[in-house]
């Protein structure tokens, strides 16, 4: 049974990750997530410093072709091993995840709706959708707690890509969605009917006589 | 059992009426829709020409007194007699339509979010999103072919108060949503997601086991 793959886009802050975390709350045993910021490209060849500079909010920062080539063989029901990012060096790092095929395969990232290739493998398609200002706070927060950096870098790095890049490609991406979710995971309306669209799918891919397990 | 309660907001033309279609198409029987338009106040204190110079795309111009109270009686699992509107007299006619209280109960209108009373009794707050172009051509067709309007008037209609109405209240109102659904009734997704809920919705009602009657 192919399972169903949610992508769940959305600006910096917006909630996507919320989100994620309340299906896997809900499903425990049957979602596997992919992160599209662990597809962001290798990129050895340069400097600490000229890595810093990079734009990492376009689409060109992402190594698109291996995320396809994996989500397809979670798709056909293999385990795939991702590529993990460290935020702290600007770099992929040396380990990698192992991911297992489940019912259910969320792929989570900003600008995954920005690749044509990746939409057509995608069942629902989610935008979190935020406002511009409750983002940003999140963000300082996340990226001074979570990622040891400084709040004037991460001023910088938004004002110079994120913003930008955010007008330029996440907004008009939120056209691709099949459904906008305003406040992604606190948003109890919503999750409730993606949680029951879930439930459908696990109920039949469970058992083909169209009755649902109760979950 | 308490229906289903779902309000259907967006702009003039967003394709609130075809996924209101949409939904009874795979609910026949156990659907009713009530609409705000039909809730516009009587006004047979004015004359046609004064009425044609009203405002109506501003909350003022509704009976929402009334149509809470109607609401709560189809809540209730009372019949209503629904006021009808006449496009072109601008005007209530006399005659009512009765509505019988159902499973599922659609409130479909472009300000309906903007009265608090009457989001309070909604479940599922939904929001038809779609591009203003697209929705001020479907308008023109709509008036002209529908409802013996010409194309000027439309065009004076739309500039003087549909279109700053639906800045002013319309667009802020989408903020209310629990879901945002671009382009409606034409949503295969979005459409799927919500017959999967209502689904859930019914068979939880006519069978409190918790099984799913097949559809």
């Amino acid at each position: 049974m192919r399972p169903l793959v949610i992508g769940i886009a959305g600006g910096t802050g917006s909630g996507k990750t919320t989100l994620t975390q309340e299906l896997i709350r809900h499903f425990p045993t049957r979602v596997s997530v992919i992160y599209h910021d662990n597809y962001y490209r290798r990129r050895d060849d340069l400097t600490y410093e000229e890595r810093s500079a990079l734009n990492y909010d376009a689409p060109e920062a992402f190594d698109n072709n291996l995320m396809v080539e994996q989500l397809q063989q979670l798709i056909a029901g293999q385990s795939i091993e991702s590529p993990v990012y460290d935020y702290t060096v600007h770099n992929r790092s040396d380990s990698t995840q192992i991911i297992e095929p489940a019912p259910v395969v969320i792929v989570e990232g900003i600008l995954i709706f920005c690749f044509p290739r990746l939409c057509e493998l995608f069942d629902i398609k989610l935008f979190v959708d935020t406002d511009a200002d409750v983002r940003i706070l999140r963000r300082v927060k996340r990226d001074v707690l979570e990622r040891g950096r400084t709040v004037e870098s991460v001023e910088t790095q938004y004002l110079t890509t994120v913003k930008p890049m955010h007008e330029l490609h996440v907004e008009p991406s939120k056209r691709k969605a099949d459904l906008i979710i305003p406040e992604g995971g606190r948003n109890l309306v919503a999750l409730d009917m993606l949680i029951k669209r879930v439930e459908r799918h696990l109920g039949f891919s469970l058992d083909s006589s169209g009755r649902i397990d109760s979950l």
